[in-house]
């Protein structure tokens, strides 16, 4: 069977692909051609059933060119995204094809420790700690604890929960927000109809939620303004679940009292956005899973779905075409 | 019965303390005088049977004056300290007189958020994601996660039990270092004698020993030899557990790779001392118990023990006399 990946992505994998039995892999080179067995090949003379995106070509202009594949390969089957999200068109577009999509959590403990590594800098102003002692300047810092403090979790899943877990090490109150079911890390689950009732106690609110037609613009100034004065707003799901308008207004009045941001409407974020110069905000590039662990894990799904795939057994974090299709409709 | 404490300490206690009955407060006022009921008095007409060495009064140079009176009130039966350490001599003379000394567990949560932040700060490097986004340079940091990460907690107690519990919330491995018994939150408890031994294993080590003979300057050449090239080094217990040279001379080969120093053999930290310029370094003023949360768990405590002395009831954290003077022998 082919399986077409990137050349560099087969190559992370190594062995723990190539010995894998009657698998012939397409590679996706740097330059955007294909080849197989070390031979260039068109995309007419493949016939791959299965395809993964790995990081490597995922945060890449390169993307453009395999999507292009992936889209005009009627053999395929299924394909593994290195992504939490399927907000994307192209996910749609794949969905109405029939092809099957499992995303990934590879980058859930990733982005949980940016969290919590990010509001910890807000709490204890290592800055300031570094200032005093390049000053020579024997002078503490007086801190904010963690401990006491209520986050609210909205769209509490796998980063959500990997977020609740560590949040409540520290002795935090957890609220997940989830349209249905109860989340197993935080201490209680609300529905979305009820959060705005719960903002004002919240010290700590985290937008984790997929991008859809009900969370769009979630994060407004109805939103913002029920919130706890001084409060600390993450947003590490998708830019589009907030207002950037109506945050900017927000911030200006001190509801919320900083954000921290990993995602944006337009990304990269635009040289004339606010945020870039706003004091109270923190703006990372959409590098929240970016650490040395999240490439080993999604190795390791890429290879478990793998040979899932190959014995017709169920695959782990399918999505499925309704779900797919219906959030973007 | 009288009770001594500072007139700060009494006002933070507020009614908490005044309402008590049958309690007569002798106030150490900022001028280093006393008062009782609004009078000043002099040290032979009072008769404190407990006084308590609050955190206004410990970090203060007024702490020599206070200290003063509390060795020259015969009538002084018991001090409830504000802090987790009885390596000062005052203590030894303290035990030697009779007088019962319960310490603080109250700073342990702020210690151990602080040896978290600290931690995730070295691996996040949030300066140069603040600096990206002065620069408006939407480049991403690539970090270290915690996860899969081993720590050695040396001398593990209430402080090193904290920083246990929210460091395997993260899924770090955590070795506890303990003369006897075994620690409630680490994966696995050693002894002193077997910690060469692993230290070639642990990613972070955090010492959070009390000092007395055997802890003296057990972080020597021969103990950071031991350790994992570019590892984590962690030091909030007391400056004396460390060979400030040995440390400076393993820096510079590497392992540690980084020192994360909050204690000092000399404090304040003189200004010729290595560390304040040392690149691998970061020196804080013994500020990790300095968190909003700390003052109000040790004004419980306090009223918590209070309770107790006055109701001949056992009081908690009480350190023998016995312990005390060994220590320090």
């Amino acid at each position: 069977m082919e399986i077409l990946l990137s050349a560099d992505g087969a190559e992370a994998l190594g062995a723990r692909f190539s010995s894998i039995d009657g698998i012939t892999p397409i590679l996706f080179q740097r330059d955007g051609s294909l080849t197989r067995d070390g031979v260039p090949v068109t995309r007419d003379e493949v016939n791959p059933k299965g395809a993964w995106l790995s990081l490597d070509v995922l945060i890449t202009k390169r993307v453009f060119d395999y999507v292009d594949h992936l889209l005009n390969l009627p053999s395929l089957e299924w394909i593994q995204s290195t992504a939490a999200g399927f907000d994307n068109p192209l996910f749609v577009e794949m969905a109405k094809k029939g092809i099957r999509l499992t995303n990934s959590d590879a980058q859930s403990i990733a982005i949980a420790e940016f969290v919590l590594g990010s509001v910890l800098v807000e709490f204890q102003n290592p800055t300031a700690r570094l200032q005093h002692q390049a000053d020579k300047k024997w002078k503490g810092v007086d801190f904010r604890e963690v401990a006491g403090t209520t986050w609210m979790i909205v769209g509490i899943g796998n980063i959500g929960n990997e977020t609740a877990k560590r949040a409540r090490a520290f002795d935090a109150h957890i609220i997940g927000v989830k349209r249905t079911g109860e989340s197993p890390e935080a201490h209680e689950t609300i529905r979305p109809a009820e959060m705005k009732t719960r903002l004002a106690e919240c010290d700590v609110v985290v937008f984790t939620s997929p991008l859809n037609k009900e969370t769009h613009h979630m994060g407004n100034a109805e939103f913002f303004s029920s919130m706890k004065e001084g409060a600390t707003f993450v947003n590490i799901g998708r830019g589009g679940l907030v207002n950037e308008t109506d945050l900017v207004a927000a911030l200006n009045k001190g509801t919320p009292g900083v954000a921290i941001l990993d995602v944006f409407e337009t990304e990269p974020l635009p040289e004339a956005s606010p945020f870039w110069d706003h004091p109270n905000v923190r703006v990372t590039p959409h590098s929240s899973p970016k650490s040395n662990g999240t490439p080993l894990r999604a190795q390791q799904l890429f290879l478990e779905n793998l040979e899932a795939f190959l014995n017709g057994n169920p695959l782990r974090n399918e999505v499925s075409a309704e779900t797919i299709i219906g959030s973007a409709a």
